[in-house]
Order: C-alpha cells, then sequence, then structure tokens
C-alpha cells in the first residue's frame, strides 16, 4: 500500500519498565503515516551493549529508513554513539565546535560542562550531524548503503522539533505520496450496531484504510487515503467515504474534524447565543470539568453544583424534600427537579442534571450500580433518561456525562 | 541484575498506528519484573508474514522465554498461528474439542458459528493447549529446545487472565526470585529539589533499583528490590530506602502505598469524621471530580460548587460584590471570602476554594495564565495561598486541584 517503509528502536531499559509509554514512537508513527510511510517494526530494546547492536543489524538488513532514538545523554547507560560505532563498524570522531556548543549552553546558565558530557561532541564517520537547539546531544543521519539511519535524542522535548526540522521535509520529498486522514466519532451507537450499519460500506476496501476504535460511550472512525498524484486526490477518498458512512450514521456523528463532545456543544451554545448550568450528583464534577475544559466556556457556561448530599439538592437547587422521601435521590423525578432547579437559579437558557449510582458500592436489586437519570430542561420543556450503564466507577461516571451532552447536542440540532 | 530474561512480541498492524497504545505489554512488563524476569526486548510488528517469521526467529535465537500476543483472531488478518507454524517448521493440528467448545459459546448467545471461526481450533504439533474461558481463540505453550514460547490472544480481556492463570505461577517458579516494589509519592517539591534532597542516597546503588517520574504537581520514585532468599529480605531493602528518603522528604511524601491524593485526604477525613465543601471557579468541577472518584466519598464530601460566573460566587457563596469589583474575581480576598462561605453554606468542618486564570486566554501582565489562589477556611481561621502554575490549561487545572488537596493535607496531619 505505502511504497516507503521504515523501523523504529526506541533505546532505553526505562522503556522496558511499567510505567513508561514510550510517547516519542507514537508521536513517529503519526508523523511517518501522514506522509504516506509506514512503520513496518517497532523495537523496544534496554541499555545493553549486545542487545542494542543486534536490533541496529536486525534493522539494517530489513528495513529502508531506521530512526533509533534514546540513548544519546552523558551517563555511562548512554551507549548509543558506541553501538552504532560497532555495528556499522565506523569510527567516532571528536568535533571541537560540539563541545564549544554544548559548554555555551550550560554557560548561559551560569553552570560549567561536567566532564561526562563531552562523549556527546562525538560524532560517527561519515554522519551528518542534526544540531540540537533544545539540548545538548546533536542528533546524526546516516546513510549505509542505500538504507538511511537517523538517531535522535531521546527527550520528547529535543526529538520533536529535531524530526520537524531535520528529517520530516527530507522524507516527505522522499515518499512521494499524498497522504489525509480525518476522523469520525459517534455516540448513541454500540461498536457492533455502528459495524453493522457501516460494514459493507468499507470491508475489501484498502484505500481509504478504515479503523474503528470503540471506547465507553464513544465511537472513532479513522480514515487514511494516499495518493502520488496530490492531496486533493487523497482527501476527497477520504470525504466520499465521510459521506457514505453519514448517510448511515447520521445524527449519531457528532464530529468528523476531530472534537470532542464538549467543544461542539460549546460551538454549538456560542452560536446561539445560550447558556448552560448543570447540577450533578454521582458525575461529583466531572460533567462541569469536561466543559470548562474548552478555552473560552466562560461565554455559556454559568455554574454548576456538585450536589453530593440531599441537602444540596434541596437547599442550591430547591428539589422539594418529599420529592427525595418518595422516589429516591436516584430518580426520574429528582432529575427532572435539579435540571429544572438548576436552570431556575442560574437563569440559563438551559439546565442538565444528573444523579445515578456510579458504584462500586450503593446499588440494590431495584437502582443497581450504573442506574443514572440524566435531565435536561429549557424554556418550554423537560426530558429525563433512565440509563444502564456498565464499568468501573469512573467508566460509569464518564459514560453519564457523555450522554448529558449528546441529550444536550441532539436538542440543539434539532432546533436548528 | 535478574536472572530469567524474557522477549515480547506484539503482532498487529494496529499496535503500528500512533492511536493504539499496547496496554498488553504494559501489563506484561509488570507481571514479569513482579517476579524478578526482565523483559530485554519488545518488537512490535505489523500483520505481514515474512515481518512476523522473522521476528519469532529472531526471538527464539536470543530470548529464553518468549511470548507472543494477537493475531489468533478468525479474520484474514490474524496469521500468528500459520507463522509460528513455518517460523517453528511445525505442523498446524485440528483439534475437534476445541472447536466444539468455539461452537458452544455462540450456541450461548444464540448464535451459529461463522465458518472463518474454524481456524482457531487449530493448534501447533507438540503445544500444550491454553483454554480460553473469556474468549473464542485458545493460547498456546510450546517447549522449543531450551526456550519456552507463550502465544496469546490480542484482546486484554483474554490476555490478562490466561497470563494469570496458565502461565505466571510457572514462571515464578522458574525465576526463583523474590521481589518487592514500593513507590513514594511526593508533592510539594519539584523534580530537581528532590532529586537534590535524596540523589546522595541512591546513586550507585543497584538493589533496589530507583526510578524516579515527574509529572505537574507530582513526584513518584519506584523501588524495585530483588532477593533469591525470600519476599523479606526484597522488603526489607525497600524499606530501609524509603526510611531513608522520607528522613530527607518529609512531609512532601504523602503516600507510601500507591494512594493519590484524593484518597489520602478522604482516608484522613473519614478517620477524623470531618466533611469537606468546596468551591471552585478556574479548576470547572476537576477538584470536586477528583474527591469525588473516591468511593464512599459521599461520607465526607457534602457538595461542590462552580462558580464560573460572577453572580455565582456572590449567589451562592455570599461572596460580596464589592470585594469582587474591588480586587477583581481572581485575588486573595475572593479566594478568602469563597472559603468561607462554602464552609458556612454547606455547614462543613472545611471548605476548600481556588480561584486562578487557566489560560490559554484571559492572562494579564498584573494577572498571568497561571496565577491561582488557593483558599482553605476551618473553624478558627483561614489560609489563602497565592500561586503562579505553568503549563497548558488542563496541566494548570490540576495543579491548582493538587495543591488545594496538599493544603488541606498538610492542615489535617499538623493537627494529629
Amino acid at each position: 500500500m505505502f511504497r516507503l517503509e521504515a523501523e523504529i528502536i526506541a533505546i532505553g531499559s526505562e522503556l522496558l519498565t511499567s510505567h513508561c509509554i514510550d510517547t516519542n514512537s507514537l508521536y513517529l508513527i503519526e508523523k511517518l503515516n501522514s506522509i504516506g510511510i509506514e512503520v513496518k517494526f517497532k523495537t523496544i530494546v534496554r541499555d545493553k551493549e549486545e542487545d542494542i547492536i543486534q536490533c541496529i543489524k536486525n534493522a539494517i538488513s530489513r528495513s529502508q529508513i531506521i530512526i533509533a532514538t534514546g540513548g544519546l545523554g552523558p551517563t555511562e547507560d548512554d551507549i548509543t554513539r558506541e553501538c552504532f560505532s560497532k555495528a556499522l563498524k565506523r569510527k567516532l570522531i571528536y568535533y571541537p565546535e560540539i563541545e564549544e556548543k554544548i559548554r555555551e549552553r550550560f554557560r548561559k546558565r551560569g553552570l560549567s560542562m561536567p566532564l561526562i558530557c563531552k562523549k556527546q561532541a562525538y560524532i560517527l564517520e561519515g554522519a551528518k550531524v542534526l544540531m540540537n537547539e533544545w539540548g545538548t546531544a546533536p542528533g546524526m543521519k546516516i546513510k549505509e548503503g542505500n538504507k538511511l539511519l537517523f538517531i535522535l535524542p531521546g527527550p520528547p522535548k529535543e526529538l520533536k522539533p529535531m524530526f520537524e526540522k531535520y528529517i520530516f521535509h527530507e522524507l516527505k520529498k522522499l515518499s512521494k505520496q499524498f497522504v489525509c486522514s480525518k476522523s469520525i466519532k459517534i455516540t448513541g451507537l454500540t461498536e457492533s450496531q455502528t459495524e453493522t450499519l457501516i460494514s459493507d460500506l468499507y470491508k475489501k476496501i484498502e484505500n481509504p484504510k478504515i479503523s474503528i476504535l470503540a471506547y465507553p460511550g464513544q465511537i472513532e472512525i479513522r480514515l487514511i487515503a494516499h495518493s502520488d498524484k496530490n492531496y486533493e486526490a487523497a482527501e476527497s477518498l477520504v470525504e466520499n467515504m465521510i459521506d457514505k458512512f453519514r448517510e448511515r450514521l447520521k445524527n449519531n456523528i457528532f464530529s468528523t474534524s476531530g472534537e470532542e463532545l464538549e467543544e461542539v456543544i460549546g460551538k454549538l451554545l456560542k452560536e446561539r447565543k445560550e447558556t448552560l448550568a448543570v447540577a450533578e450528583s454521582c458525575t461529583g464534577g466531572l460533567l462541569s470539568n469536561r466543559i470548562t475544559n474548552v478555552s473560552g466556556s466562560s461565554n455559556y457556561f454559568e455554574r454548576g453544583f456538585v450536589t453530593y448530599s440531599n441537602e444540596a439538592k434541596i437547599e442550591n437547587l430547591g428539589v422539594p424534600k418529599d420529592l427525595i422521601l418518595k422516589y429516591g435521590a436516584v430518580s426520574k423525578e429528582v432529575a427532572e427537579a435539579m435540571a429544572i432547579g438548576v436552570r431556575k437559579i442560574a437563569k440559563t437558557d438551559y439546565g442538565l442534571s444528573i444523579t445515578g449510582i456510579a458504584g462500586p458500592t450503593g446499588g440494590t436489586p431495584e437502582k443497581p450500580v450504573g442506574l443514572v437519570y440524566i435531565g435536561l430542561a429549557w424554556k418550554d420543556g423537560v426530558l429525563v433518561t433512565r440509563n444502564q450503564f456498565l464499568g468501573d466507577r469512573e467508566s460509569i461516571k464518564f459514560q453519564s456525562t457523555q450522554k448529558a451532552l449528546d441529550m444536550l447536542r441532539r436538542h440543539l440540532i434539532q432546533k436548528t
């Protein structure tokens, strides 16, 4: 499918622990895919000479483009330079001007360069130096036969700008591919419902390549197309497929431009110059938090109440005490009173409310964990849904806020 | 350091995209490390026959224990079985009893088995079948010379219980190592302050192995020790080091048992039978959300206000309008009034308040993005801190809530 193929070698024992995610590789894969280069192998290797040398030799034997990251620091563990020297049988050559640049960096911070940093001034014979303006260790570019090797420092704050500056454009030219990728975000359908609706449209189609990611409360369809003609050709492959999906998935699609649900409702409210207030119980502030993660949300978000106790529901939202006594705090009636109450108190166009049982404790046979009532109040009416979510506490909290935001979204677009 | 070494092969093109994190490997690494087995290589390979075969051959040539995951599903892309068959020169043998189990699984759901699932009933010659009670594809265990190979299905919900049931205990016996790992969580110090305080204690020490992870607002020190005698020996290595760290880091340590800050303050409040209410502006509900992520938080968390607008601060918390006009909503005075106000209205022992500028817009030269005032009110007093946080909107929100929780924590332990 893609013509150029690359291999990534991530070097560092810390990458083989359970608490370290190799974000560099995710970044590199994204950038490489965006210019039509497929990654065929990613190897993570600890800081051990024989292991690293073997990885390098393997990579050269099988891949056209190799990007190695990490192990260029000044400590004893950092042996990437030496390993490439041995694997490629190339000498390491001392560059006084690189040492001077490193010394300069320390001087600017009022420090003198520790002796151990001197090794960062050694470069493989025949390599092109990739200067590092964001840290001390320079990168390298090496031509080995018809293979192209890049060595980059491990810290993401150095790797990313260096990749952008020295590698991305060169590889883009080499790749000669134009790539367009977009994603469709969906809520209100399960993964299997989505699959059933659209699978006949994309099975057996290779360009665009389609992948479906399912999260609780959200499905994402990624489309990536390529063309050797121009970007527009790749884009129209993606757009045509999106149009076909839209016919089937309709309003369940809330975004085709990468936006989250809270951003979509933010835009809709802003356009309409309308305002929102929320009252939440079991979600404990997550709904407000998601809404206010959007910069500029103060334009439409007026206030939120986390009415965890019954007293808070009564005192702050004006929910009648009798209603709670009669139906319980987790009930259609209380959700409705919360939504109406918060809208009235905050003097907003919309009031959203959530009351339920997030678990893991607190469930009963009549009102099990995951039972959540969600209310939406507006000028002329109120709507309450009864939901039964599955999952752990955090997942139930998330799904509840997702449903609440989606109820508002569907109400807003339906009005148009 | 560790005697037994393992290699992981993760098979699947989706793992070489930028949106898929290989959580299986993180899980496997954690489990293997916990029994003293070090992972020397992790290779991720796409669904392509020649690539997978090469990975398998490489692994057998260099590693004692190999765990391969993924590619056992029923679709055309799933070729792990065939690749092992070719790499190891072992036939695939049809097991009618496995097909019957798969059929049974479908029958229970009222479905008939799709024909493509039949290939999951094929097992490598000489392999031990690892039955899959959590999905359809069985796993395999293979002895190849003195090497031990395990093949597991990719879905984490199948892989994890299968690893627990069939592999973990066998490898634990083989490893003959006792391992103890703990972590220290710190807030109120930067990474370099932490390093300066403790680096002389652990540099050059290999057992326990120490790693320091820094997040905005939180530092974590991981300690992992091993012994070939017994668990107690490993544990005492870890505990001795923790004691040394504690002497230096004192109250900045909030947990040595893995607990998050919100869990720590939850325990402290529960012990004291005291209650809390919060009022937040720029954090938009995140503080309430974190507090209520702890199951049982309704015992001490009474309510929260997300007073995004000035009106909400005035109406719901009783902040004097003049105070906001005179000092601005982001000020020491307003933070103080919010903390005192929320405590009074909710009738709780403590009131916590946050008001600031989360950015990226809204900053001024006098009140820049990241300026956050945090207030804590109790029976006899009130404390307000002025903070200048760095980072993006979400990071500033997180650091603000971290500081608020930590102010309460320090107040609570100081009272003891």
